[in-house]
């Protein structure tokens, strides 16, 4: 007699086991260049330019609350997308919003949303073709946004190489406490002029928290990195913790060669503030925080996970 | 003194009314040949050819519940953006699929329901390039579609003419009740042969219900329509109320010219089955249904309203 197997749930599997289990589900692609795994998808377009296109969904009660002005909220869904397309060197196009709320939400709340939503379009060129609205039990905000990316220009997160300088474009950490959540500027500007300028070997934004995001990076380009616990910059308020770790800062995360990374610093500066934070190193050493204290230490992503 | 004002809630608004304020809100589109307001958007993409894109929002306890095969409901997830992407005249291509689920959702269910979307992707030929999951109270699913028409090909709801003949590609009515729902095939392949052959004024997937998308076409239009009660083919059980009313069809509504309809008719019936079911009269007369019984009556669309 063998035993009943145990129900499997997806609290059990965790946000990232069930990510994978769709992943290897869906399986690969065979035009497309990069599906589920990258900031975005990319897609065949023209002899020039690829396609990008990704998806977020944002929940009452995770993402945001009624608390929260709904403008922000609106501003949020979109460009948390937009800033997917960044991390990628595009320029963000054309959003789908879908959009669930239950009969008793007041219209006015959902006039705040689309206000954010028009306006943050508006600010990066981005233009709103369709969507969908259905009744929930909460409210759900489901943006997908196209995008485009000269061939020349596409930034994967696998391209990262030992001796490569690691950066990021802002403060980290305490994003929902300080608000920063609900009215972060999405890093197209910044991303364009380092994709023409510079070329980072790896780029993604930081959604998931800078230790979980680099360890993206870190997986998919098949190294470590040391990064410094004095360097690492911190928005007002924020632990080094809070810092590593915290979700939402939507800043860019980007290596560049030793030379490049000098010429950087030198120069790339003047166009917007930067951080170099740490070092691409030998795989076998995983990510790596130098703290005074306590010298090196072996840290885990552990951004927040929905299951 | 003045009263205070009432706070509007989004179940006085109706769904209509909501779209309507959301278009409003969103307002036009500058690049985008077509935004909301037909089965999809309609993007310049290349000299010969555009892009279309569309979403829609599955939820469970509206559009499935767990009781049903979870194959259906992924097939269902993705096929109804392809029946949009069918209604343009256009080929479905990449998806992104934005999954809410509770934790205690059983993964099998959720394993099935990716089953379901990747053998119609597979059948359809889209590629998933894509997704995000959330926890959610119930299960919700979103899938955003991209695809491409032929520049000459496309085809809107704004078309028809006076004179025009309508059609429909298969039965109507009891969609839920008989699964139909969840096991609809998308008409690509029709719309492909419709128009390449014969060019339809106006095109529309039914799946707010018969008289509500034949309402589209009108209002789109600027025309008014006569439809023959015994000329409505029904799915079995279904009575003419639940023909013009029931959603999730997914048949296609056409319009092709009284000379092409003929042409059609005689020879274009050999590649699948197809109904005619009235013609498009003056604007005044709105949408009329003529019964043996009672001759002509004003039908209005009553479909499916989420609010």
């Amino acid at each position: 007699m063998s035993a009943r197997p145990v129900k499997m749930i997806l609290s059990d599997l965790g946000e990232f086991g069930l990510i994978g289990f769709i992943d290897r589900k869906i399986g690969k692609c065979s035009r497309a260049l990069k599906g589920i795994g990258d900031d975005t998808a990319v897609i065949p377009l023209s002899s020039r330019k690829y396609l990008l296109f990704t998806t977020d969904m944002l929940r009452e009660g995770i993402h945001f609350t009624r608390k929260m002005p709904a403008q922000g909220i609106g501003h949020k869904a979109l460009a948390c997308n937009i800033s997917d397309i960044a991390a990628m060197g595009g320029i963000p196009q054309y959003a789908v919003v879908s959009l669930g709320a239950p009969g008793t939400c007041p219209q006015r709340f959902i006039s705040g949303i689309y206000d954010g939503i028009r306006q943050t379009a508006k600010k990066f060129g981005v233009e709103i073709v369709g969507g969908d609205t259905i009744k929930c039990k909460e409210i759900i905000i489901n943006v997908a946004l196209t995008g485009e990316v000269g061939k020349k220009h596409v930034i994967y997160r696998s391209g990262a190489r030992c001796g490569d300088h690691i950066f990021v474009t802002g403060p980290l950490g305490n994003s929902l406490s300080s608000g920063w959540h609900l009215n972060f500027v999405p890093r197209v500007k910044e991303a364009q002029y380092l994709v023409k300028k510079f070329r980072p070997t790896a780029m993604i934004d930081i959604s998931d928290g800078l230790a979980a995001d680099l360890g993206h990076i870190l997986s998919e380009s098949r190294v470590g990195a040391v990064i410094e616990e004095d360097l690492i910059p911190r928005r007002k308020g924020a632990s080094l913790k809070q810092a590593l770790h915290d979700g939402e800062d939507f800043e860019l995360l980007f290596t560049l060669p030793a030379a490049k990374a000098k010429a950087f610093e030198s120069c790339g500066g003047k166009n917007f503030k930067s951080y170099r934070i740490g070092q691409v190193v030998d795989d076998e050493f995983g990510l790596q925080l130098r703290t005074e204290e306590s010298g090196l230490k072996t840290v885990k992503g552990k951004g927040y996970t929905h299951f």
